[in-house]
């Protein structure tokens, strides 16, 4: 049992937060003389929000621990697989080093829980998996780690791919990745054939990268609602990126979001500033869960990103447009609540029974923290406190 | 004189700073044991860049300063407008006192010159700008604030503004501002002769706030450009806003943007998260001066924004999608030398013979700093520091 004084809760209270095993156990309005655990931190007001869980990270290709590299690729996807693959070489610091140096970066920024995906192609083999697998072991206790078997340059398409993934998960992949079916891998059929053949055969949720636009797209993401819905994987499936639900006309988006709600499959975006945002307000009315991830952290892909995971809840906001404070507290649901539950973490948040993971900031609401995205005062996992800048 | 030691310039040569008269007066290789001024300070092998230039905020809507407020308008233009006007009553600090925690903000943030709209209205009359200059002189030597007349309310179809407007401009504002001549107004010709001849009297530039999209807009930018070239205040005139330019077809694009260039008429952005982003790489080609400004920071218009043009400068390469280190750095150049052409301020950079404002961050380069956002090690006006975390 550890206690946590001084809490500020998003609806005002100001409270104890009680913990035993890991978990939440109370949150009592706090009575002046009250006995608490002889280890009680104070938490001196601050603001405490649900932990951050970052849906989509590819702690593989950062570049952060490395000098400055500036961005050489082309703009689209085939360019920007090739550009990677042909960089690496350059690459001063084992995958393993640079994972830990972002993993780090996230944590002090809040995140306990994050997925990433990690490349299996017929260069990298098994490679990045074992360095990443290193890598989350080192943090064990502080963010947990789900990894996805992802084939960055194709799977039907790339030579000896299909057998590389069926050993990764074997080897520790907890998640069957996919890459657009019809834009990169050029066979709808042979593509979803074989994620959720080796989904099946190994128990395993699915995560498609679906950059392809337009109809296109719709096309493939009614067909992943279709095989959701038929193998029985509903909730444990997310497709990611999806800018086909913001480039179709709406009748096209209302029957997608409608077979996309009923086979439960979660859409992930990475929250891109120079092409459509989701409409994520309309996604979310129909029932679909949507949350948001980093993607690309200062990599091959794009210098930006710094794995702050409220800054991309600010982001979110800001393309989308939520103003007001209920929308606000939208855009920090799709990196804490909506995330957990589309990458199924169970409870998440500020609950009796969920994993005692949490932030403390300094601000007066929700909305404030995510406007002003302040430093990360306490960040706690299990009931430790494992960061932040007054720990 | 006084000099700074160890600095490191974009092109990444080590120097000594050298100043005299508050102008940057050489940028000396670093000699060992070379004879410096007895005050100089060791930057410490800091990256330097221009210090930054907010080219469009308004220092008397802040909620700056007061406690967190929900944001309660509707999306409009003219719903902002009551709301705004609506809820001034509840505001428990004077505009002086909002507008002072902005600018020490904004300096914190390495901005050492802005321009300022203020609302002139039949409500707040002169009020409000004499409460601005008051905060503006609290901050002379620090930061350099140019005063906008700016008729929120309309100026035509607003009671007594035009009065009003005209002995704002005797009483100290330097610039005639305006705001949709059809859109609010609902006179083109009356709003533009009235602008035009209040800067005619006044010897005064003109910032015209353009929210009216499309053709409509078009038309507007277009009638401006005219009467710029038509009255010689070519390169004293900016439209902020001018969301035409990213709602219409390319070929009223080219036409326009034509017009602009040669009458030399600036433009400026916010930054928009939820509308299109204006074609920056086009308007630049086009010759047109195109620059970023802070716009709403914490008011009724917006719960977003933090007088950070850094961060501003992130946004702009974020929503252009700008990944290369030169696009990196024309995001930087709209808060810096293109935000000071703008407003008119002359020379500004890191050019001997322009104003020693700079600022020095932890940053390897030009590009990182922009992505980063790093913290603001020293704020140096006229070579004397005026803030930072490091002063």
């Amino acid at each position: 049992m550890s206690d946590f004084l001084n809490a500020r809760l998003p609806d005002g209270r100001r409270v104890t937060i009680q913990i035993e095993n890991g978990q939440f156990s109370g949150f009592s309005e706090a009575l002046p003389g009250s006995v608490t655990a002889p280890d009680a931190r104070d938490l001196g007001d601050l603001l405490v929000l649900p932990a951050l869980v970052d849906s989509h990270v590819h702690l593989d290709k950062t570049f952060l621990g490395l000098p400055w590299r500036p961005h050489r690729s082309g703009p689209s996807v085939k360019e920007r697989i090739t550009a990677e693959r042909d960089g690496r070489a350059d690459l001063d610091l084992s995958v393993e080093a640079r994972a830990r140096v972002m993993l780090d970066q996230a944590l002090s920024h809040g995140t306990t829980a994050l997925r990433c995906h990690v490349d299996i192609d017929p260069d990298s083999k098994l490679d990045h998996l074992s360095q990443v697998m290193d890598a989350r072991d080192a943090f064990s206790g502080r963010i947990d780690v789900q990894l996805v078997a992802f084939p960055q340059s194709g799977l039907c398409s790339a030579p000896g791919v299909h057998d590389l993934m069926d050993a990764a998960l074997s080897d520790g992949a907890e998640i069957v990745g996919g890459i657009d079916p019809i834009g990169i891998d050029g066979d709808l059929d042979g593509h979803l054939d074989a994620i959720f053949g080796l989904a099946e055969k190994h128990g395993a949720g699915i995560d498609i990268h679906l950059h392809d636009p337009g109809h296109r797209g719709a096309l493939e993401l009614r067909d992943i609602a279709a095989r959701t819905l038929a193998s029985g994987l509903g909730g444990r499936v997310m497709v990611s990126h999806a800018f086909a639900l913001s480039t179709v006309d709406d009748q096209t988006l209302d029957l997608t979001l409608t077979d996309l709600a009923e086979a439960g499959v979660a859409i992930m975006t990475a929250v891109p500033g120079a092409v459509p945002m989701l409409p994520v307000a309309r996604i979310r009315e129909a029932g679909v869960v949507v949350c948001a991830g980093s993607d690309n952290v200062r990599d091959a892909w794009s210098p930006f990103g710094n794995a702050d995971m409220l800054e991309r809840a600010m982001l979110v906001a800001y393309r989308c447009g939520f103003r007001t404070d209920e929308g606000l507290a939208i855009a920090l649901d799709l990196a804490t609540e909506a995330a957990a539950q589309a990458i199924g973490l169970g409870m998440w948040g500020l609950e009796i029974g969920a994993p005692a993971d949490f932030i403390a900031v300094d601000a007066e609401t929700v909305a404030e923290a995510v406007v002003n995205r302040p430093p990360r005062g306490y960040v706690v996992k299990g009931g430790l406190v494992v960061a932040g800048t007054l720990a």
